[in-house]
């Protein structure tokens, strides 16, 4: 009967475990589409106007005309917007700023970010990111969304929100750290899957990236919620422009390649050698924005100086462009399909300017742009200046308080160059045909992503979904990918490790580092420990609270002199439930009130912002009220023996995702304990 | 200078690592060409020579002719292979019967499966496999190349054979447990890429399938074992057929689909019904074949009448095939180009009988044939047969003792109800043109494949991969497969799962069985336990050797009158190891003869197939050796409290791939040990 009872009970939890994880693809996806489609008509009315204005303007055969008035159009249009989102940023959320994605990567390894995952969050980021995309900066859409995954899993699976301070009273057995990790990994390959069409791409990117605990219910919950994700985005946005027949395309958000792209044999070296360049000009990018992030921290600590600071990148930016399109000369004959916004400027009619054409749309178009333009779309100088134009805007840009990721100006810088080499190649030797500048470009962006990111395995295949390549593609993505990796691993790390590594958040790596081997765990343990005992009195337990801040207490009985801190081990108990047990008044002495009606809920209704000690009432000197922690406390805490290695006990501390570890002696008596914090080579 | 040092030699540990994951890539991918080509040309003899005989003795026109000669010799032709084949497979190596996935399993598992990545294992698997295909059974090459992949890897890694006795004395140091597992993780990823032709399909096949433990440069390297796999494939089979423009194609062992494949929305719920059928279809299949295989097991113990049920199965395949091809009367105008082995018989010139097209080829081509054949190229009925007659007779062929992958068998069955579903609604509705049978042909295999096999993430890839299918079609393929899993999940497991409860392994699940939710360790422990002291006599350890088999001993001390079963744990000692130091007698008393020339390499040449204990000499009464193990023991093992919580000790000890574990008593005094017997909900 109980275990029936026990087996339906699961049952209930397994299913609604998986109701959660397709709420989470659907509304990550609707959260998508509404970024998408805002910044789509954003944008559309602001270069459709900037088009305009510099028709107007431009002198015809020696009339007259002023080229300045659209350029200080242009910079309104992209300074305003701009401001906006970086005041949003600055002043109402500053973690929002940047990608988002090395802040979950944080939060999925276990540690503590504060207001990472609330609602206010996501509302700043994806205003945000709106702004920043429409302004015109070196940034994508694309990290973000994967952070805004991460929000709409940890809300939802949570049934309640601390931004609007209410409780649905629902999902109630899932409020505890594991759960709510998983569900944010379920909602960052979402994000992934809705950012780029790719479900597969999005499952392998939270492997890669984030998990740290495999099993094969957790991957498989992940894809369906990246699998549900990009098939909402999907079924939206083909809505939106229209649906074709109910046919299911694909989102190929970087654009489907007309041919399937092939490659010879003799080209694998090629790939590698641009695996090669995009790993050294990857590192190098790396190196220098942490250089100009380290440099903007030190002399712009202000909030309006950072306000200001994304401004004066705007201005640059526009500035750069206008000097650009004024002085390369690069007529193209007008083909209306495929450039949005041509600009005919000093060029012939039925002509346009091709160097405007790169500059008038997102950085997103402009990737689709030099993936799937013909051969003779641009000028060599073009793309070699837009290329170093770009490649230092980018730099400049991230770490800007404004959120914007990083993975599009990589793309396009990638891109961009993987062109040009073809490009130039191609007039060198007009014979090779192998050399389609598109397919260069590609190899490009995916180079030059792993020469910055240092992804492989998800970012090939993101790339194949997002391009609707051929699966015998992924051969020479993977070669460029790997080789930019080992290249740029030599010189230093990816930039999202290298913003953990900025803001010393202390993250576990996969391995222990070498260091660590011979050691053991009696050299890096912390102690003194704080320990409370098995009946402690109120008084002793309101004080150990009030003076420390350790999240977990040992307790210990077999107590002598009251030296606590040589007690035996009982069990551990969480900061979180003494203060439950003082606010509660959960004594011995009153035990007959508060017994019948207490329960696991009692407990897991503040999580996660439990109450600070200092809402407590100081207790009443002279009461001597005891509190018995068998009870409440977790019998069953992971301890280690103090003579253990510490890459064994590093392993537990990494597979179980544990945040304490006890380190006992061979009398099992509390000798230490071990945090995430000891296990960091210091 | 100590440290530099240590980093030198991790990193030669880790290019090491490397080089074996790419030889293992390369020599599992010559393994499968060599199968691949030698497959080829003796089918290619046998169908030819069938054909002509066909041709020479159709009755044409009233004329004489026997059809009995050509039955005959189809006869001769399959049942000569599978004798030899079930032959050595039964009286050489027993363990190669099957697929070799389930043994690959519960290997990494962790499961000791004796002979299981011996050279002489993959020697008779490889002809096995061969003479299966070629006899025309009703199985695939897929299973043993896995396999096959998984003794490579075991082979390089360890640089040594048991089968040559040969050591070459390199990798001594991949010579443990943990090592070996990942290169055989590494092996298992190459030899699916090598049989599909699915790079990405066989990392997802490994970690869905096999991997225990994640990590993020475990994942790595598997992707490289399985794309340098795969590209070694191509380039040895293209230069086989002739290499055209060096260029690089992808294999698509199943077929590249012509025109891309698209959908509508609304065949989503169709694609879902296949899913529901195909979970059926499987879950019945599979308890049929575990019935049918326990019925054999019970009745046909003796070797001798193995090998002549392979040949009973062989006789009825082609009898039953010959019964089709005589009675159904399904012609077809002749297409030189599709069909490789065109039969006439009753059929007009010009035409060919497309039921004997259908039987004359090995399973794979068949599969093909169903993907891609237009339109019109069956009759209903020609397939329905078909369908009917390879269902049952696959379920007969799996679990006969020869080698053979269940892969293929179950695809051609699905892709042989798909397209027949598909063909009777084109009859019913002649404007349904979304019906294409060879999509519905892919989607049925999907789906019995998810109902045989319940693997999906991977599956679905492997598909695309096999097929150069587009991302966009992941879609559908997913949820053909995950409606499958769910349906079939629900009456029973998956076959290779089944397989292994047949064979009592003991592996463990993902998660703990919910019937061991709130026990503690105290309730399954193992004891007494034998124990040894840190200092011991010889003679002890000798006698405890001899009278039991256990792996691993815990070492204690302070013991008091001989009860070592209560003495406090200090670390714990393999059996090996207790037999090497008896072996080559490193005593206390004769400690200045052998301390200088021992380390850990006097250990670890002996992994991993010790002597036996029987091998030691029996110790002289009168001398009083005493072993120090101080030494020699592991002094950290996992311990764990006896009133630990089983979901958390279970989680440990999955995390960490572990053999054993010693449960401890607060005074660290030995209580019990668990091991992974322990673990099986009995």
């Amino acid at each position: 009967q109980r275990k029936r009872l026990r087996d339906r009970f699961s049952l209930r939890i397994h299913v609604i475990r998986w109701i959660i994880f397709i709420l989470i693809g659907i509304i990550t996806a609707l959260n998508a589409c509404f970024v998408n489609i805002v910044i789509d008509l954003l944008s559309e009315q602001k270069y459709k106007f900037l088009k305009a204005s510099v028709e107007q303007n431009v002198p015809v055969n020696g009339g007259d005309g002023d080229l300045a008035l659209p350029y200080l159009w242009w910079l309104l249009l992209s300074v305003v917007p701009v401001a906006v989102g970086a005041t949003m940023v600055t002043y109402i959320e500053p973690i929002t700023a940047g990608s988002g994605i090395p802040q979950v990567k944080c939060y999925l390894n276990g540690v503590k970010v504060p207001r990472i995952v609330r609602i206010k969050t996501m509302a700043v980021k994806t205003i945000g990111v709106i702004t920043t995309v429409v302004g015109g900066l070196a940034g994508g859409k694309e990290g973000p969304m994967i952070h805004a995954g991460a929000v709409v899993a940890a809300g939802i699976s949570q049934g309640k929100s601390t931004t609007f301070v209410k409780d649905f009273r629902i999902f109630k057995a899932f409020r505890d750290d594991h759960e709510k990790r998983d569900f944010v990994l379920g909602g960052g390959a979402a994000g992934v899957a809705a950012a780029f069409g790719a479900p597969i791409g999005g499952m392998l990117f939270s492997l890669e990236e984030a998990a740290s605990f495999w099993n094969q219910n957790l991957i498989w919950r992940t894809l369906i919620a990246s699998i549900i994700s990009s098939f909402t985005l999907n079924i939206v946005l083909s809505a939106y422009k229209g649906l074709e027949n109910f046919t299911f395309t694909g989102l190929f958000n970087l654009g489907k390649f007309k041919e399937p792209l092939t490659f010879a044999y003799f080209e694998l070296p090629i790939f590698m050698l641009f695996g090669v360049a995009g790993g050294l000009l990857g590192a190098t990018w790396n190196a220098l924005n942490t250089l100009i992030n380290k440099v903007r921290r030190r002399f712009v600590p202000w909030k309006l100086g950072k306000v200001a600071e994304a401004v004066v990148i705007s201005i640059i930016g526009v500035t750069l462009a206008t000097i650009m399109i004024y002085f390369i000369d690069d007529c193209r004959p007008l083909d209306k399909e495929r450039i949005s916004y041509p600009v005919q400027l000093f060029c012939e009619d039925n002509e346009y300017n091709a160097v405007a054409a790169l500059w008038f749309q997102t950085p997103e178009a402009t990737v689709r742009a030099l993936f799937h333009d013909e051969e003779g779309a641009h000028n060599i100088r073009t793309v070699g200046y837009f290329t170093l134009v770009y490649y230092f805007l980018a730099c400049a840009t991230f770490g800007l308080n404004v959120s914007l990721g990083v993975f599009i100006p990589t793309a396009l810088v990638g891109a961009a160059w993987g062109r040009l080499v073809a490009m130039q190649f191609l007039d060198w030797f007009p014979d090779a045909h192998f050399l389609n500048p598109g397919k260069y470009a590609l190899i490009g962006a995916a180079a030059h992503l792993g020469g910055v990111l240092r992804m492989t395995i998800s970012l090939s295949v993101i790339l194949m979904e997002t391009t609707g390549a051929e699966t015998s593609f992924f051969f020479p993505l993977i070669i460029a990918l790997i080789s930019a990796k080992w290249v740029g691993d030599y010189f230093n790390e990816g930039i999202y490790d290298m913003v953990i590594e900025e803001s010393h958040a202390p993250i576990l790596p996969w391995e222990p580092v070498p260091q660590y081997k011979g050691l053991t765990a009696l050299e890096i343990l912390s102690k003194p420990v704080v320990c409370i005992k098995l009946r402690d009195s109120a008084h002793y337990i309101y004080e150990v609270l009030l003076r420390c801040d350790h999240n977990g207490f040992p307790v210990v009985d077999d107590v002598k002199d009251n030296r606590r801190c040589e007690g035996r081990v009982c069990g551990i108990i969480l900061r979180s439930q003494l203060i439950v047990i003082l606010l509660k008044s959960l004594y011995v002495e009153n035990k007959r009130f508060w017994l019948p009606e207490t329960s696991i809920q009692t407990f897991r209704e503040v999580y996660p912002r439990y109450p600070s000690i200092k809402s407590v009432r100081p207790l009443d000197r002279k009461e001597n009220y005891t509190v018995d922690l068998s009870m409440f406390m977790n019998p069953s805490p992971v301890r280690v023996n103090n003579h253990d290695s510490v890459p064994k006990i590093f392993n537990i501390f990494r597979a179980l995702g544990l945040r304490h570890m006890l380190v006992i002696s061979n009398e099992n008596r509390i000798a230490g304990i071990i945090t995430r914090r000891d296990f960091i080579y210091k």
